[in-house]
């Protein structure tokens, strides 16, 4: 979405839905976390949580902003979770909402370098889209040309995203449309990229026995995990998603499962060598081997493990802090059977990649939370 | 300190001071939380916990930024204060940072009205001063002039600084230097105002099991209470503090203490009118009762109960992301008998109070923090 709505609107109306779908009231809510890059369009920049919240009536509680650049709410969430499990506090509400519309178009990607490095990288002129480049680069050099694939997985996308109505970007693209578009950052074209968006999404977190009062269909989290990077690693593989591989590696085990048990992924495609790279860093392919899910179909709405049914960034859009519980919504849609023509068969165990901040020195940070209907 | 060092800089000196203090290497950190509100002057405005905490080697751990205006580091306190409680991690990290020079006066000052009620109050054109005139005129319209006595707390609260070597203003100033001081936002003068300010400020937290073998004279957290108010609630009433109130009163009980068990307070005094209303709000005096506390000398270092020995935000500074956990080092430093000149006798229980985000409308949040050597 992008359009008049201030933050407030669009945010109050998450939080709405939020509540309508669980059952609760506002006034049951006794905690809150508000994942925001870049403040409500400028204004109101400190405290946008508490400005968004009162609008529907959420105030008087602890609300708290928590910020990891793109990975802000799925930040936000794991607070809350961590909250509601230590059982300081039985029913936690978590909201991402981001206003990038509404202000000037340089305004709106100074507010996003600055979500880089933007003390190293940024110094030296680097943007998001430049690091996907250079690591789409470095990634084509090692294991061969993969444009087309990537391609691949934007028209993707947006066939999956043309289902959503929450979606941002409802293009009908093919192959060559993405491959004959504007130059960005080779090997990255215009429609290799993610648009910046407005939106919000917001989640209720109980304890178990709690959520099944309240509900009858509960999702279950199973582990959110996260950590940043060790930043300007010189020995880094740059076509290695090391920082993927440990945060997995640390919620499958504590989900107790591993990637062939996955029904479902959303991952973090704000380029497509972006969401190439995930498929490898969470094993759900070895490394090289990534682009063979596109080729033989494993990753569409109906293969193996669907990846992106929502449409991704690339087509949901990217409101920044709002995407991580965006994932996490349209996670639990699926696990519930309620993404109508873009439901995919059956699934009981989801999987969402949330990246946030500087990447090529993986200073930023990767989430990783596994749901289930257990 | 207002100065050409970097966030980086100063906020990497304050995690090695805290490390060298808590005897544990930046390897032992498990989990960071960092409270800033405007990034780093400005350019790095995501992920500027992971950008300040690389230069001091503390990488590849979960680290998460938490805003909430000025009270923004005891947010991020709270935050890592139940991680180590709810015992998912053993040694976690809390810093607080803040750049506010090195950019235009105006660019800062706009950060700051973005944390204020932006949306309501800041199209109103309000300011932070503002509120705080108009919350110091309504208190003198139902108790009388206390002119003098906000002078008095800020003449203290300068004496008090100028034996703090971490201060930013050393002044030395008597109650007619205030009075006599240019005119902000009447009652508001000059000298009632807190500076813009650089700063950080850095604390390891560890159960008490830990904390007690890494070091020999550990300070005990009692309670972190947080609470958002109720936004532009018509029937407020102005004078009165509820929301410390309310949150005092949590904290109090968590501790199982009460106001007259305090040996040092910490209050946001970032206007004068602030730090008297504090002492109502904490119940340190009753309703319309806090100028007698500094008209007998209760609140000075040598008195009944020390208000701001560090010289509070009036003097040390409000480097607005760095000022809660400044705060508690104090407290700590106190607690310890470590504050050298500005040393209160014997304390054992101390007390912070920090605010954060609109005031007028109470939307922001209250923090009150009680730390004892028990």
């Amino acid at each position: 979405m992008n359009s008049r709505a201030s933050a407030t609107d669009f945010g109050g109306r998450a939080v709405r839905e939020a509540l309508l779908d669980s059952g609760v009231s506002n006034g049951d809510i006794e905690e809150a976390y508000v994942g925001n890059v870049a403040g409500t369009a400028q204004d109101q920049t400190g405290v946008i949580g508490q400005a968004v919240l009162r609008e529907v009536g959420v105030t008087g509680i602890p609300i708290t902003r928590v910020e990891n650049a793109c990975a802000s709410s799925t930040c936000a969430f794991r607070e809350a979770y961590k909250t509601v499990k230590s059982g300081s506090c039985d029913i936690a509400l978590v909201l991402g909402v981001e206003k990038m519309s509404g202000v000037p178009t340089e305004v709106a990607l100074k507010d996003m370098s600055g979500a880089s490095d933007a003390q190293v990288e940024g110094a030296m002129g680097m943007t998001f889209m430049g690091v996907y480049g250079m690591r789409a680069s470095t990634y084509m050099d090692r294991f061969g040309d993969v444009r087309e694939e990537l391609a691949d997985i934007a028209v993707k996308n947006h066939a999956n995203g043309r289902a959503n109505p929450h979606a941002h970007l409802h293009l009908d693209i093919d192959r060559e449309d993405v491959l004959e578009s504007r130059r960005i950052a080779a090997p990255i074209r215009l429609l290799d990229a993610c648009p910046m968006s407005d939106g919000a999404a917001a989640a209720v977190i109980a304890p178990g026995a709690v959520a099944e009062e309240l509900v009858d269909d509960p999702v279950y989290v199973d582990a959110v995990e996260m950590s940043s990077g060790h930043y300007l690693d010189s020995d880094r593989e740059y076509w290695r998603e090391e920082l993927d591989e440990r945060v997995a590696k640390r919620a499958y085990d504590e989900a107790s499962v591993g990637p062939d048990d996955l029904d479902i992924v959303e991952v973090h495609d704000a380029a497509t060598i972006g969401e190439l790279m995930h498929y490898e860093g969470l094993g759900l392919a070895d490394y090289g081997e990534g682009a063979e899910l596109v080729r033989n179909g494993d990753v569409m709405r109906d293969g193996r493990i669907p990846v992106n049914p929502s449409g991704g960034l690339k087509s949901r859009g990217h409101p920044v802090g709002a995407t991580g519980v965006a994932q996490l919504c349209e996670l639990v849609w699926q696990l519930r059977e309620e993404a109508g023509p873009r439901q995919v068969e059956d699934p009981s165990i989801g999987l969402a990649q949330n990246s946030g901040g500087a990447l090529l020195g993986e200073g930023g940070v990767s989430t990783v939370t596994i749901l289930s209907t257990r």
